[in-house]
């Protein structure tokens, strides 16, 4: 039976994360609210699971994956659990602690870049709160980005098994979930990207060397990919961007 | 060889969620920027740990335990490790990605109280931000708790194994946790939170039956409980605090 992802249709979001991992991977899944109803699917089926009065296992919010009775929610965690399953996770047991620290690192990174754009609350319009978001975004992309990729950095650089994967001898989903990272933030941020590589080569090559992977050059080719926009967590609004230190 | 914890010195933090699962087992452990540097401890143990140029598995940030070689970061991950060893975890391992699942959603609540005082950046004072800290605390107060709790509350009450826990038939660290967000909540937002019972009268339940718990009395009434203060997660602000709807 396919996996089924829930995540709201027409973002990339935080379903992204599981998505990479789940193509790369060549897995059978089924990305439920983008289907069709007539198919049972769509995103009225995802908020009927959401709403129901009897499932013992209900999620705070999307994304979750449901694997049979299963439902598993929150990026770090389905990736936990995927991991394993889609070879995307170390053979050492011990090692799968540190593979999700590291996700769960870039789950916080992710809810800052949410914040940048709405720092006030989640429920207010970006245009209602948008001179707090000038002033959260300086501060992310002087302070905080330099403070998280600094760090990817030095776990790149302090692998004993090589500089090119964030943790053991092999790919595992962290390192697909650092490329859609500094995807994404180079699509929100151009400006304050544009030395990037300079100052993070590793995360650098990390990223280029995760785009040549054929499930994903092909799945970024494909459809199912849907384009950043500013429905999603990485949003272009040029007033924010701004040139690094 | 006992689990060693670190956090900052002088707050609960992030931290007590840890110490209250090591607590309530009775295991061993060290706080260890709380020790002194004679035994190799203090906060410049800590920090050096962090700032460690060989060390192959650096965290991000406080907490985390280290047991043995291993370095486990982030609350959730920590006691997703610790869980089935202090036995607060469920005995079915699926059950366990659920119980994951409600402590990486806790995760994003403590969060979210962080940013109700720091809403433009962590490394400003909460003077030079205290008007957005209005705004974002009202919305706060205003659709997040209910959000939050109401969720919480379900969670409860569709439990197929009983309401006095939120998964399987056994006290889980994210019963622990649970207390924990309420104790806090209440010392913040005191005036926001006096209906707290009556609206959420399950997780209520759950917060006085923790309190109950032998360890955690004793725990709480020794010298290891730091009391809340303005330098945690929790702060009571009186300008941030209101009536709730």
């Amino acid at each position: 039976m396919p996996y089924e992802l829930y995540y709201w249709d027409g973002l990339q979001g935080r379903g992204e994360f599981v998505r990479l991992a789940l193509e790369d991977a060549g897995a059978e899944y089924v990305d439920v609210a983008r289907g069709t109803k007539k198919n049972g699917q769509g995103t009225d089926a995802m908020l009927k699971l959401m709403g129901s009065k009897t499932e013992p296992h209900i999620p705070f919010a999307p994304p979750f994956l449901k694997d049979g009775d299963l439902i598993v929610p929150h990026v770090a965690n389905i990736l936990l659990y995927l991991g394993p399953k889609l070879g995307l996770a170390p053979k050492n047991e011990a090692q799968r602690y540190v593979v999700h620290g590291l996700q769960l690192t870039i789950a916080d990174l992710v809810a800052e870049v949410h914040d940048t754009h709405h720092p006030l609350a989640t429920d207010l319009y970006y245009e209602d709160q948008k001179e707090a978001a000038k002033v959260r975004t300086r501060n992310f992309i002087e302070q905080r980005i330099p403070k998280f990729f600094g760090y990817f950095e030095r776990v790149l650089k302090q692998n004993p098994d090589g500089d090119t994967q964030m943790a053991g001898k092999t790919t595992t989903y962290v390192d697909l979930s650092m490329f859609q990272i500094v995807e994404g933030l180079s699509y929100a941020f151009p400006r304050a990207m544009r030395k990037f590589g300079q100052h993070y080569p590793r995360v650098a090559a990390l990223r280029d060397a995760v785009l040549e992977r054929p499930n994903i050059a092909s799945y970024l080719d494909s459809e199912r990919r849907i384009p950043f926009n500013e429905s999603g967590i990485f949003r272009h609004y040029p007033e924010l961007d701004q040139d690094a230190k």
